[in-house]
């Protein structure tokens, strides 16, 4: 074979790439069709039409990673443990049967869990992430902004360890749903240089236990004139990220720590980082996925 | 005047009491028609009808506290500054004018602002309640469970300092609204007698910035088979009230503290104060509200 079809099927994207062996990308494809949307209209389908527009050979085969392996999508792809090197990932990569793969050789990675009663956890598609990352030469801990962001410890090629943070999901809850919101703008996302989004980073670094006091007060300084919806913005932002990174500051190591992604929520982090004395390396998210999708695909079947 | 008509119109309810000028209940009545029913509904109606099915005799005066004096509510009367004995709170009671009123003299009682440009804050209703705490005889620490918990200091008959939590909403919001809910049970409340509550509860007490990473894993305990959607249900509620706890408990003077209210949320509240090693005075909250409106109406009226 001298390529396949790798495809990163999130909870609300889908993105698919035709690679060559080197790993050189021959075509491409993109949308919205991500697993909230397929549980009802379904991943075949969808799978079909992305296949068609990125020219995909036929007789390639494809490897997911992501939520269509989890459980009540496509097909559950039950989660591999720690530690997971790429071998891992691939060798517990789930074969759809053919009535549901029609005549293409289709897999999906598994995801990983962290089987610890005392703080279990599970990822899905930032696995393939992290061991591209191996890869490409990043090793120590690995923050990974997101709905639910990942810190994981990348240790010879090998995850060795993670744990999910809801704090992304907790600033759309508070700042959609909560009374907070009657303060804030109606749309929009805080800036990194906004000096309420600084002043709240150092806050929360400075005290682990300031968010569940802190936020309240958001509402209040503005019903009192305090502060505008936009600095009121800046500062709930300022706080579940400052609280976030105070929490796992003191577990980087020597080998230093890499930020996946430095675009919109991924430029919150890096200031709030650097406001607490780290220096990330940066790396490209989908290069990274491209990366782990190519090096299980190697692993699954000889590409040359 | 022999008597007043007291009401109590908060968010999402709406009680009524007449009263003799000794404090005794005449009559009372109650519905949901809480401020957000009556800013599309029109708050002079509900008060009318209540009034009638109460039998209020028609020359009494009415005294209101909570939300109706919000802004967007009925009539907005300005928060009070601390410190807020109750004369302040009577002598900044807003009079409705005939048009809005009728016949009867209608007050609002004002809330309170800790206008503390570092810390701001605010409430309405409660100041009512504290004050008369105050008249019962308490003093210290006021813990006052709720969609947004108050902890109140009240010194000298005066509430002197307060803080608000996001607590109840918090755990609405992730129960209902976030990922976590995909774990829990559709409906029913913890106990605070589950291991999960107390084991999260004395979690959140040792460790002040435990809240933040121990969300998403409530979620990952169910999906790895470590928890039943009952006990991370309590296992949520444990770590959002006894973070709160853990953050007020050092502020217990030597003068202790109260707990207002011991059914449904207050029994989950008393249990982890006790965790914490607290034991509060108990109150009961509407016992609180009618002895603080007696007092501000014996203030603005004389009451006889």
């Amino acid at each position: 074979m001298s390529g396949f079809v790798a495809v990163d099927w999130g909870t609300s994207s889908f993105r698919l790439w035709v690679m060559a062996a080197d790993g050189a990308v021959l075509g491409e494809s993109r949308g919205p069709e991500g697993m909230a949307h397929c549980v009802t209209a379904g991943f075949a389908p969808v799978l079909a039409a992305h296949l068609a527009a990125a020219s995909a050979p036929s007789d390639w085969p494809v490897l997911i990673c992501g939520m269509a392996g989890a459980r009540r999508a496509w097909a559950e792809a039950p989660y591999a443990d720690l530690p997971a090197p790429v071998s891992v990932l691939a060798a517990q990569a789930l074969r759809l049967p053919p009535e549901q793969a029609g005549m293409r050789d289709i897999r999906i990675l598994p995801g990983l869990a962290a089987r610890d009663p005392a703080r279990p956890d599970v990822m899905r598609g930032e696995e393939t992430q992290l061991l591209g990352l191996a890869l490409m030469g990043h090793q120590g801990l690995v923050c990974m902004p997101g709905t639910h962001c990942k810190w994981a410890r990348l240790e010879a090629g090998a995850v060795t360890d993670f744990r999910s943070f809801l704090t992304g999901e907790l600033y759309e809850l508070l700042s959609k749903h909560s009374i907070l919101r009657l303060g804030l703008p109606e749309s929009g996302n805080p800036s990194p240089d906004d000096p309420a989004f600084v002043q709240a980073v150092d806050q929360a670094l400075a005290d682990p236990g300031l968010l569940t006091e802190a936020l309240f007060p958001v509402r209040a300084s503005g019903l009192l004139g305090y502060a505008t919806p936009e600095a009121a913005r800046a500062r709930l932002s300022g706080l579940v990220i400052g609280t976030e990174i105070g929490r796992m500051a003191p577990q980087v190591g020597a080998d230093g720590m890499t930020l996946l992604g430095q675009q919109g929520l991924g430029a919150l982090y890096l200031a709030a980082l650097q406001q607490a004395g780290l220096t990330p390396r940066l790396a490209d998210a989908e290069t990274a996925t491209r990366a782990g999708l190519l090096a299980a695909a190697q692993a699954i079947w000889s590409l040359s």
